[in-house]
C-alpha cells in the first residue's frame, strides 16, 4: 500500500493498470478531509490443529465508512516438516516477506503511473535470516524474529535505470509494510476464552 | 513460529496435532548443534499490473541443508477499490495481521502440547489502525504503517483460564512475527533491472 502525491496537479491518464485520475482524486479528497484517511484493517484467525491456522479477511473501515472485500479472503499458514509441522501452507514469516514485497510492488505500480512511466515488469527476491534458537527457547540473546531482511527488485520499464530506481526508493519511502517492519508497531494482546 | 523449551525432560505424547516428541527432539538437536538453528526463508514477488502482485514461496534453508515446501505456495495481494485497486486479493497490511495471528496461534498449539494440555479451539481477532495520509504523501508527521495493532485471543481447552492465558503469553514471548512487528527488523533494498 504505497502511492505518491507528487506532481498531482497534472493527473496523467490511466497507466500500468492504475486508474491514475481516481488515485489523484482520492489524494485530493483526503487532503481536504483528513479524517477520511483513518482506516482500520481486520483479520480473524482460527486454529486448525498442530501448527496450522487459517485467517479470514473480509471487512475494513475507512474513508468514513465500512467496506467489505468483494470476496471473503482467507490465508492458511503452517510450520514446515523440519520444524515439526505438516507443511500444509507457507510459514508465518514467509507471509511477512510476502506482505513486504506486495506493498512495495503496489507502490511501484502506482508511482510509475503517477509519473507517466510505463512498466514492463517488476520482480522481487526476498531473504529473511532467522536463528531458531530464539523461538526454540534455547537462547535469551538470540532474537525470535528475523535478524535481517534483504530485498532485491528488478524493474523494467520505459525509463532510464536511474528513474526506475528512484521509483523503488519512493515506493519504500511511502510503504506501509516497510515502515511497520523497519520501525516496529505497538501490539497489544488480550486473552479471554 | 513459536515453541517452548520448558519441561522438555519429560516429552509428553503427541497432542493437539503436534508431534511433541519430534518437537522436543528437534530442540535437543539444536541445543547440541546451535549452527543447525540458522534458517533462511525466501520469497519471490511478481507484479501482476495495477496494485496486484503474486508472491511465490518454495524453498528455504535451515538445519544444515536446503529444503523445499511439499508444494510451491503462492499468495496474491491487491489494494481495495476504495484505494483505487481492483480488490482481487487481501491488502499487504492484512497479511501482516495474518502472519501475526498465524505465528502466535502455532505457538499456542505447540506450547499447550508441550505442557500436556488439550486444546479445543483457538480463535483470534485482529485490528490494525492506519492513517492513509502517510502513504498518500499528505503528511510527513503521519507514519506510513499501522499506528497500533490489537489482538484478542479466545482459547478453549482442558485447563483453567489462568493456564490458558499463560500459554498465550508464552506464545507471544517466543513468536517470531510478534518480535519482528514490535521490535522491527533491518531491511535492505537493492534495485537492478
Amino acid at each position: 500500500m504505497t502511492t505518491d502525491a507528487s506532481a498531482r496537479k497534472q493527473a496523467p491518464a490511466p497507466l500500468n493498470g492504475v486508474n491514475t485520475p481516481a488515485l489523484f482524486a482520492t489524494i485530493d479528497v483526503v487532503k481536504n478531509q483528513p479524517q477520511l484517511g483513518a482506516f482500520q484493517f481486520r483479520a480473524a484467525g482460527e486454529w486448525l490443529g498442530g501448527t496450522q491456522s487459517r485467517t479470514t479477511m473480509s471487512d475494513f473501515s475507512g474513508a468514513g465508512g465500512e467496506h467489505s472485500h468483494k470476496a471473503t479472503y482467507t490465508a492458511n499458514s503452517d510450520h514446515p516438516m523440519v520444524l515439526c509441522g505438516a507443511d500444509n501452507a507457507p510459514t508465518p514469516v514467509e507471509y511477512v516477506l510476502h506482505a513486504l514485497a506486495a506493498c512495495i510492488t503496489a507502490g511501484i505500480g502506482n508511482i510509475a503511473a503517477a509519473r507517466g512511466i510505463t512498466l514492463h515488469s517488476v520482480g522481487s527476491s526476498l531473504e529473511g535470516d532467522i536463528d531458531l534458537r530464539g523461538i526454540l527457547g534455547l537462547s535469551n540473546e538470540v532474537r525470535n524474529g528475523f535478524s535481517a531482511v534483504r530485498v532485491s527488485f528488478s524493474v523494467k520499464g520505459d525509463a532510464p535505470d536511474a528513474k526506475l530506481q528512484e521509483i523503488v526508493r519512493q515506493a519504500c519511502a511511502r510503504s506501509a509494510v516497510f515502515d511497520i517492519l523497519t520501525n516496529g508497531v505497538p501490539v497489544s494482546i488480550k486473552t479471554g476464552n
